[in-house]
């Protein structure tokens, strides 16, 4: 199994979080890769560098006018005279600008803030082009899972909760939806993306909410209180052509390995039926108990059964690095994971 | 001419604000309105002290759910085991939770996202007595105008920014809409509603949106580049029944008194064509080229000629606090405008 990993990854390290009123350590750090990084070296994994990632593969999710925002940030930001040392949000237009014909603004504030979910999502000088990197290491294992194989994409920012045209939470660009549709493009008729981080991958199922040839299903903390707050319950199940290839199993506070497991097998019981090509595995450790925001209090055997749950779908099957905040047991989770998911896949 | 004014207004002093991905000094202080209270007292006007906001009154504007989150917010936050000492939000919901059949999150933390539109309004433990104390004085000032008269509501926090269901910019509770709203309520057929503070009305342009018995119109920054960023343009002129019932007319950064006050006498001719039976003015000193983060170049003659042109409409009018940061000048300010417009209004 190859590992896709770039550097420019490491360039991106904002500071500012703000928490229930209080400004916190950013949990987001590039440590975080260096440390699965290293799991992978100390599991004998061949680590390759991705290509630069395609701007045609990038346009098959996220709108012209978003990238364009992304790729002229800093740039513009740079230019005011009186900023900060990081691009923050702090105003986003709400569901009342759909009563007017609003189109974005023409300066770097207010484009920063139209094109952001939350405050999660800081861009400093290198945030584009880790953002391009990560992306890159999604879109390469997606290359390799079309030959049928398996690949870990070592992605870091993550990707799961950008939108089409709006980051958020720690998030740029969608590298599990990249990955996706690069399967579809690659000949793929079906693909299904399996997303077991603790927070509900919402800017995933936005981008395959209307459609039929992907299916999405979420297993994460209950969005009732637990971030992304507003979408992830149980009732939405996709639109249109999509309708019924969404699939979302919140989970309260606290569900440990039984509660969490059954989710994950009612998921993928769906995905069998589905009967996808390809698989992309949207992968957080933050449903670990050792995790500093824990939600969810999955233990470390509790990640081994899920990797060998999922890899007895036996598909080719591209991994995408979501979340996860500890830094001590990232990397010891990661190898229990693969270890078992490559066991089962492999297993006649 | 009579003032209202409740002391309950100076129990709300939030101290967050970022800008620009900076963390400052909260400019909507206390003080303020101890400032333009002590100006009012200089001038020799009566000032009185407002009946309690009328629960009916209140959902003329805002929706019972968000009136309910604002009553509610600081006893849920309170019972945060890990919390900061005010409530900010940190994400809020964007267009994209329409593809999902979205409903308010149950937990505090989402609904205080849900609910709010930037990070801008803080909710401390005296921010709702303090927003309804201010919507007192606003539906106060109305039941004056009602009666032919002319009322000063000096409302802190202010309200041109608060949505039917959302706060924002330092607003909670939409004063001017509230004071409109019950001026119909009390037999004029037609009202306009005139803001001339230096940031656009986005709050009371979406109450009236579709109004065609409120005309509003507003004097403001090209939102392209100045809070709030989404609305205000030119091109939004209402909608339904409101089309032509809203006129927007924004200035480019260091506009003048020239520029100011050729837009305000556009505003105040449209107002003369729909020929209303009553003005609210939505009153801020943040025009001033005196502002801390001035955008506009308004001198001190500026705002007595500005309270001489609408002194001149010879409506009854509610004349509502709005914005204006700086304590030094906005006192004087007061007293400059309030006589210019009381002598205009008293000429035959």
């Amino acid at each position: 199994m190859l590992v896709f990993w770039d550097a420019a990854e490491l360039g991106h390290s904002p500071h500012f979080f703000l928490q229930r009123g209080m400004l916190r350590r950013h949990l987001e750090t590039p440590d975080r890769a260096a440390a699965l990084l290293a799991a992978c070296r100390a599991m004998g994994l061949a680590v390759a560098a991705p290509q630069p990632a395609d701007p045609v593969a990038l346009a098959r999710v996220h709108t012209p006018a978003y990238l364009a925002f992304l790729r002229e940030a800093w740039g513009a930001w740079s230019a005011l005279d009186d900023r900060g040392a990081e691009m923050v949000p702090n105003v986003h237009p709400g569901a009342e600008i759909l009563a007017g014909c609003a189109v974005p603004p023409a300066g770097i504030i207010g484009r920063l803030g139209w094109y952001t979910a939350d405050t999660a999502c800081p861009i400093t000088a290198g945030t584009w082009p880790a953002a391009l990197a990560a992306a890159a290491t999604a879109l390469a294992a997606a290359d390799e899972v079309a030959r049928g194989r398996v690949a870990f994409a070592l992605a870091r920012p993550p990707g799961h909760h950008a939108f089409p045209a709006r980051a958020g939470g720690h998030c740029y660009l969608n590298n599990a939806a990249l990955a996706a549709e690069r399967l579809r493009d690659r000949g793929a008729g079906r693909v299904a993306v399996l997303d077991i981080d603790a927070h509900h991958g919402n800017g995933t199922q936005d981008v395959f909410w209307m459609r039929g040839d992907v299916f999405f299903a979420s297993v994460h903390g209950d969005p009732d209180h637990y971030y992304p707050w507003f979408i992830g319950r149980r009732g939405e199940r996709g639109a249109g052509p999509g309708e019924g290839a969404t699939l979302n199993l919140p989970l309260p506070l606290g569900a440990d390995d039984a509660a969490w497991l059954a989710a994950l097998a009612q998921a993928l019981a769906a995905i069998r039926a589905f009967g996808p090509d390809a698989l992309v595995l949207s992968l957080g450790f933050d449903p670990s108990r050792s995790e500093p925001l824990a939600f969810l209090a999955v233990s470390d055997e509790g990640f081994a059964r899920a990797g060998a749950a999922i890899g007895r779908l036996r598909l080719p099957t591209a991994i995408v690095q979501e979340g996860g905040y500890n830094i001590e047991s990232m990397g010891r989770l990661l190898s229990l994971f693969l270890d078992a998911f490559l066991a089962a896949a492999a297993a006649s």
